[in-house]
């Protein structure tokens, strides 16, 4: 029977569906829940998702028209009890659609942030044009701006001056405008208008997570992530790249409309949650990786994927969103911060504007975890960075059960050593499994993939290399197809009606993606001529959700003392925020990208050796010194 | 039988047309020539024509398959003697279709214009980046112009990013680029280049016209003048304005959209003819009446046709050329000129410019002849500006055989006062009609008309109140439907197989011109407290083949020595051009626009006592005393 790719947004679920599963029996199989009150008999109307338009969308039967208007169902709309899967599918399934909204849990940043965003209102009352004096409208205002707030040699977006006459009539000549910068009148208002809003967007690989702030008072008022739709074209920057490369009609064109459509559907979302119309938005501001960014501007990739990797540009630029087709206010600028070298892009200089490593006197290492792994290290006098390609595997994909940090999500993991018996904590429970009666597992999040790689190893499941004990006494370890796994949850304590297991391919691709970014830090401490770091900060979703010393048994990075090591979230978000709320801060970023010294790590000396040995738990040059008592003790008596 | 209105372009040529004749028929009938070899057997596809879509497009039938292909039916090419008229339409005779294809004689401005364009080319060559220098693409040119040209802060534009790392490649790391104004590089392209060119247009309300440039030197290598689209919507600035107010839904878009559209065919034709490509063009400059700026840039109109008429914007704009849908080089600028007040836009600041009276000491009058007609008076001390609705009968519309200045158009007259014998020249024949066996006469262009309304006045043939004398002993005066009509071309001198005429309805048409611009004059120098103009330019297409005398003699402006009235041309058209090749005048423009004062001549005292005693021929009031001789003389002896 053939089976088809489908994968499911935004939870990010994936899997092989043999042709003509229906999409609900295919989510069930995937451990998506779809609301579904009657059961499948398309009479109820709530399982309605959206097929992702391009690819192949099943047809359209008699009943679905009773729930689906003409408009959704040219959108790609269908019931998910009645559409088959024909071929490669991206679904969407609304937010209405789901049994239980997947949490946003990429945290931010706590620390208060300077007001100074490069948008201001102006409350202005004209006079209104007579024969003696008939000044054109814009002039007028000009006069009025210049007398008023001493704003002078101001220009207007030709897109907000259509606006003018009819505003300045409606509003009967009292008028509220928003300048960019000083400099660039953006929109205008009748009457006096307060709130102005803008939205920071953190463009990830595999996710893509937005914040809409107000930029009176700089406090967020919606949040939301999504998977980034380009995952069709490749999991990671190298397949988007290639991608392009082998797709030279239209490879480029179809990435970069693909994020913008993502792009434009998280903004009509956040917007309509907040009660907001997508043209409140008056400025963007965004980060992500150098592929990303390039994507995101229809700029060929290509360079970028071979020696020496130079960026089409390094600085931050604004740019009109409407030029990128991006549905906010007509006049809106997108800035997009700028790159670092390589793939280390605007998201790591938004990790520094974020982290600020370059006001401390610490050694620090900030590893910001997500399909792309970026890393700076240094302290005030001197900043490096690298990148490396850590796979989607911390981001749950990849990873047999593996899903993002939703409610349902295995987190934490804990196996006695002896007996081997199983305890887990799910995201959305407060205590473990077995205080409930239902834990309701639906798949592992990064976190728990670390946890439980670190538990099987101090457990003896698996050695040093990652092998698994083949001989192991206890039901648990199971083999299949000859491969073996061990069962985390059993099929009565899941959601999804099987059991939950880590397989061996699960362990090596964890193992891949730590032993890329011990191998980076390690030949970056070399660079740097030090021995011993500071601090350890932990950035990207992922990391929020790490427990610090499972990810040094694992080896993920080098030594530091584990009260050093701690989390920050989203701060690659945190930075688009950050430069949205504070203009200073832009200027800060672009002084700073130009400061940091990118590292390629793949053509330094040892490289390969480096990183073979790093694929080891743990990696044995380095014996934890500062590893609390028994984690250490135990890991050295191995 | 139900009648339609058809128009063609670009001759102009119109008039109510059967339903169910032939577009082929209705050009013979009105004299547009279009080829036709097998003379409408629709066999030989000589005869295309384009319909203009949204209007009623006759059904398509198979023989004009062999000739159209489905491209070309979807923009509404079909063949002439095929397609039967079915509604109101407007037809664009391709160039390739026409007999005689329509002369360009908007004539050009001899002075020399100093070259100060605001693009400039610069050549650089790079080094490649290496993993000890992988500095991004950009940053590279940037440093390289830095160091090379001394060009710092340099900014680019989104789209000509996209372009940057191809064309290094492309170029071997040799490229050319394009600033603009010193600050934005707009273009980039492999190799050295040395030419760069540019388009300044001139909108008018009836008539568009396009001078192509190459930058390097400022030569002009290729003109081209269309109708303006949108006279299907309104013959004037105020039934456009109309139109948009009484089609809130889409009138402002549809009116925008026809001028876009015609620019974008006027530009392709322009290219196409000098072996260059739209994205050549890398920068425009527009000059419009203010109802043209606004249509143009899509701002509502609505208010600039009431009292006090203010414009939204006086200032000169630049505005990327894609915002407006122009297809020219994707980073291409528009700058347009600024606007004086009421009607008196960038047209007439096009006019200051190239003239300069404000260097000037010399009391003169500019009189600008268009649909709308704009004057400006004064000298360095004190300049005034006022318009006025002439109507479209100067540029030979709504005059029975009315057309513009191209070959077959009657350009002179002469009537002897005893025989009332005609005698008259067309343009494209060197000499008079009684010289050549067959004239070939197609109707009567605005110069023609000027002078044969004088020749009839001195002939006695018309009053003073323009009335024909009913009783003429002359086989040319005819009555036709209880009307006076006098031949000038008898059928057998023209080529349109009827004779050629005046008529009295073609006179109160002119009649009403010339008194609105004698009235605006008279007004504009009581305003000033002065009794006599030392110049008078008449600038426009129809100002350069006007004889002074004959105007005079119609009393079309005040009294002047006849020595120093004398034609310009299309100064508007000169103004866009000047403001391309210098951007140092672009600054003049914007301060001699600040500086004219105003007037509105509809609320001047006396308008309209004024406006009556002008309609006559010529004005009594005024004796002309610079007259020479004859024509003085029988002007008193009347």
């Amino acid at each position: 029977m053939t089976k088809f790719k489908v994968i499911f947004q935004p939870s990010g679920r994936r899997g092989d569906i043999p042709g003509g599963t229906t999409v609900l029996e295919a989510a069930r199989e995937l451990g998506v829940e779809i609301e579904s009150v009657c059961g499948g008999e398309r009479n109820c109307g709530k399982c309605r998702v959206r097929l992702e338009k391009g690819l192949h969308l099943p047809p359209f039967i008699e009943e679905e028209k009773n729930f689906i208007n003409d408009e959704e169902r040219a959108e790609g709309y269908r019931l998910a009890c009645a559409a088959q899967i024909r071929g490669d599918v991206l679904i969407f399934v609304p937010e209405e659609s789901r049994v239980q909204q997947q949490a946003v849990r990429k945290s931010l940043m706590e620390k208060p942030i300077e007001l100074k965003p490069a948008l201001s209102l102006y409350y202005t009352e004209l006079s209104p044009p007579t024969l003696q004096d008939p000044l054109g409208d814009f002039d007028r205002l000009k006069k009025a701006l210049a007398e008023r707030y001493n704003l002078c040699s101001l220009d207007i977006d030709y897109q907000a001056l259509l606006r003018l006459p009819d505003v300045f009539r409606k509003g009967n000549w009292k008028v509220t405008v928003a300048v960019w910068m000083g400099e660039e009148i953006i929109d205008v208002k009748p009457d006096k208008v307060e709130d102005t809003y803008g939205l920071a967007i953190d463009i990830g690989t595999t996710t893509v997570a937005a914040y809409l702030c107000n930029l009176r008072n700089g406090k967020i008022i919606g949040t939301e992530s999504v998977m980034n739709p380009q995952v069709i074209y490749g999991e990671d920057v190298m397949s988007r790249i290639t991608y392009v490369m082998t797709h030279p009609e239209d490879g480029l064109e179809k990435m970069h409309q693909s994020i913008v459509d993502g792009l434009n559907r998280l903004i009509q979302k956040i917007t309509e949650r907040c009660n907001l119309s997508s043209e409140d938005i008056l400025e963007l501001t965004a980060v992500g990786n150098t592929a990303m960014h390039h994507l995101l501007l229809k700029i060929n990739p290509e360079y970028l994927g071979v020696s020496p990797f130079p960026p089409a540009i390094h600085r931050s630029m604004d740019i009109k969103a409407r030029d990128l087709g991006l549905k906010v206010h007509p006049s809106a600028y997108l800035h997009i911060l700028p790159i670092e070298a390589g793939f280390v892009g605007a998201d790591n200089v938004g990790v520094l504007i974020a982290e600020e490593p370059y006001q401390q006197d610490e050694m620090v290492l900030i590893i910001d975890i997500g399909t792309n792994g970026e890393l700076v290290m240094g302290n005030r006098k001197k900043l490096i960075s690298a990148s490396c390609a850590t796979g989607p595997a911390f981001e749950g994909a990849h990873i047999k059960f593996g899903m993002r940090a939703a409610p349902g999500a295995i987190e934490r993991i804990k196996i006695d050593p002896q007996t081997f018996e199983v305890k887990f904590k799910v995201i959305g429970e407060e205590a473990w499994n077995e205080e409930i009666k239902n834990p309701g597992a639906m798949g592992i999040c990064g976190s728990g993939i670390i946890d439980g790689m670190a538990e099987l190893y101090r457990a003896g499941i698996i050695d040093k290399s990652g092998r698994f004990k083949r001989d192991l006494q206890s039901p648990r370890l199971k083999i299949t197809d000859g491969k073996p796994e061990f069962v985390i949850a059993w099929k009565e304590e899941t959601a999804i009606g099987k059991e939950i297991t880590i397989t061996q391919q699960d362990v090596r691709n964890v193992q891949l993606g730590k032993g890329a970014l011990y191998t980076g830090a390690k030949l970056m401490m070399r660079r740097l001529g030090i021995e011993k770091l500071d601090k350890v900060i932990l950035a990207g979703a992922f990391g929020t959700y790490i427990d610090p010393e499972a990810a040094m048994v694992l080896g993920m990075f080098p030594d530091c003392d584990l009260r050093n090591v701690y989390a920050v979230g989203n701060a690659a978000g945190d930075g688009a925020r950050i430069s949205l709320l504070n203009r200073d801060k832009r200027l800060e970023a672009d002084e700073i990208a130009r400061k940091v010294e990118y590292i390629e790590l793949t053509v330094e000396a040892d490289f390969q050796k480096e990183f073979i040995e790093a694929m080891q738990i743990p990696h044995m040059n380095d014996p934890f010194p500062h590893l609390k008592g028994i984690v250490k003790d135990e890991i050295l008596n191995q």
